[in-house]
């Protein structure tokens, strides 16, 4: 039996906290059994939603704090003003050892803003990044960053790279991922000056998986690569219009099936498949943006969703905790960190086969 | 009735030409009866095709070329060693008059950088810019920069801006369009500095149009604005991503209806519906990006359509040439211009004059 692992949580985030907060503590609970709560935020409003939840309840402790941090609070604000806020303390509990992990439903930008003062960024990492798994058409791919730098260097994208390769093989389970940097082209000459730059010291990076090259915006759903790297500003805007372009589609086809009798008589028949495909791209099932590259694991859940996607984000947290996708990091980085070094004083070539040793040669495993 | 209008076309661009470049001409002069072709390029291999459509023969003129633009030169080397190509002849023949338009499914960065070269921007225009339409909830939008332009300062984003509403005013036919700036979050605070200073701008700008502030990506399909502005990087990648997202949920759906008998069933009894669906999100009814903000109408088509697609890119530069769109943008631009020096504290013309010659090219995209 592994040991009980203790998680977070941020019981005043989110659009309908802290009942959604709550319920879907209750239900990742079934999922993940070796879990108890801390929930921080307002007793007087969390202790009866868990009166009704006996089992819940069991599990859970709450930690009273009357602040939160509101939804459009600057990052700067939040941080200097929201020491004892809900947001603050969960993340606080990380850094002190009483959670392995913090789910907040809550302000993104404060969320990041007090996960990187509190927390710190890892060894060898110098910007954290937000990442998020996403439907493809061959499964699932991983794309970071999605919004937490705007504006990114080579080292940094170079970093995501290195992050996203090790969450597509601790939490995806794929022996040896692809890679790739979203630009306007395939080809070298295109893209912004940071984009060729990473490209370049990609191709020479012993990557815990390989790297693919330059991909486009429409491999990102073809799932060309398992892991997508782009800046904050380009991946936010990629996944944005991603989710409003399925739901474009989904409205037309509502409205296709509702043109006619004969048309919803059809999608009677076909609601039985319409029902797996809808499971399929069900953002509930995505939710859960991870922030990679901290010194504790801190997941951001959508603010509007409901308990079944909060359970997700919880589920996604206890993941990244189980498979020591943080350990992970900083071995690779050690072991990347270490061999650039051994190129660079003696001006040797950096030799860019250099096989990972714990890796098959085998391509990444079908989902 | 009007006066016949002369399309000059690149017989030899696109991955099927000049099959599908005949073919297309066919289609369009159907849809668009008082027009006339110049074809450039391959004589003996334009000939024969022709041969087999007499009534596109009898209004279709070819001037031979033997030389063509490759898809992978880069712009720079087109430009300098194309000159007798059938890209650059067919521009050229903008330039001296000799036709009303130009349109190419060839090689984009060639194109554009041939089409800079020799037709020069409008007046107040410092950089042309690559806008599409695409179908929303609402309807339709226009987008604007796919490519031109990797990196883009506030000045351009006010110019494409003013573009897009002249766009959707004389070709869409929007008398009051609604302009957004794409950013990542609708609050001040976020996105790149060039994004802010041009909503500041574009505050007092009296645009042909609305400026309705910040959207994101999702708003690109829901149709939140009439007219998406924003960098080449970010439009080419939120383009390519919608595209490939339709694509995704297309081959989902067509799975759903295989995955058993009776949604089989369902799909034969929905059919009707579905074929309208897919004729609204048909690529080919979007084929065309227009080079906004030359003198002179350039229309590239995608390099892989059919003649359906080639005929709706030809529709398209038409319509740019009978609505006027160039004579509203110089009167627009002025009009901006004018007002925006009579805004200035000491009556000085401010930057709708600025002539290019003064501006670092070095930003400045290689699609």
């Amino acid at each position: 039996m592994s040991a009980r692992l203790t998680i977070a949580l941020d019981a005043m985030g989110g659009d309908h906290a802290p009942e959604v907060v709550v319920a879907g503590a209750d239900m990742a609970r079934l999922r993940c059994p070796e879990i108890d709560y801390l929930f921080f935020g307002d007793e007087q409003r969390i202790r009866p939603l868990l009166a009704n939840l006996p089992d819940l309840e069991r599990i859970s402790t709450i930690h009273h704090t009357p602040d939160a941090v509101s939804n459009d609070a600057k990052p700067a604000v939040a941080l200097r003003a929201g020491r004892n806020s809900s947001m603050r303390l969960a993340i606080d509990a990380v850094a002190q050892g009483k959670a392995a992990c913090v789910v907040s439903a809550g302000n993104t930008g404060a969320l990041m803003a007090m996960a990187k003062f509190v927390l710190k960024t890892l060894p060898g990492i110098d910007r954290p990044a937000i990442a998020s798994f996403f439907p493809t058409l061959r499964g699932e791919s991983v794309m970071l960053d999605l919004g937490a730098n705007i504006e990114c260097d080579s080292r940094n994208l170079v970093e995501f790279a290195v992050m996203g390769s090790v969450f597509a093989r601790t939490v995806l389970g794929l022996m040896e991922p692809t890679v790739g940097l979203l630009n306007i082209g395939a080809e070298e000459v295109k893209g912004h000056e940071s984009i060729k730059a990473a490209a370049a010291q990609l191709r020479v990076t012993p990557l815990p998986g390989k790297f693919h090259g330059f991909i486009e915006g429409n491999d990102i759903p073809s799932g060309t690569v398992d892991v997508v790297v782009t800046d904050g500003f380009t991946g936010n805007v990629a996944l944005k219009t991603a989710e409003g372009t399925a739901k474009l589609y989904s409205e037309l086809l509502r409205r296709t099936f509702e043109s006619s009798i004969v048309a919803r008589l059809g999608y009677l028949l076909a609601r039985n498949a319409f029902t797996k495909l809808k499971k399929r791209m069900d953002p509930r099932r995505y939710n859960g943006a991870m922030f990679l590259g901290l010194q504790g694991v801190c997941v951001k859940s959508h603010g509007g969703t409901d308990p079944t996607g909060f359970a997700n984000a919880i589920c996604v947290g206890v993941d990244l905790v189980t498979r020591g996708f943080n350990e992970t990091i900083k071995t690779e980085m050690a072991r990347i960190g270490d061999l650039t070094a051994a190129a660079g004083p003696d001006g040797t070539p950096q030799n860019p086969t250099v096989p990972n040793s714990s890796l098959p040669d085998s391509k990444a495993a079908a989902i």
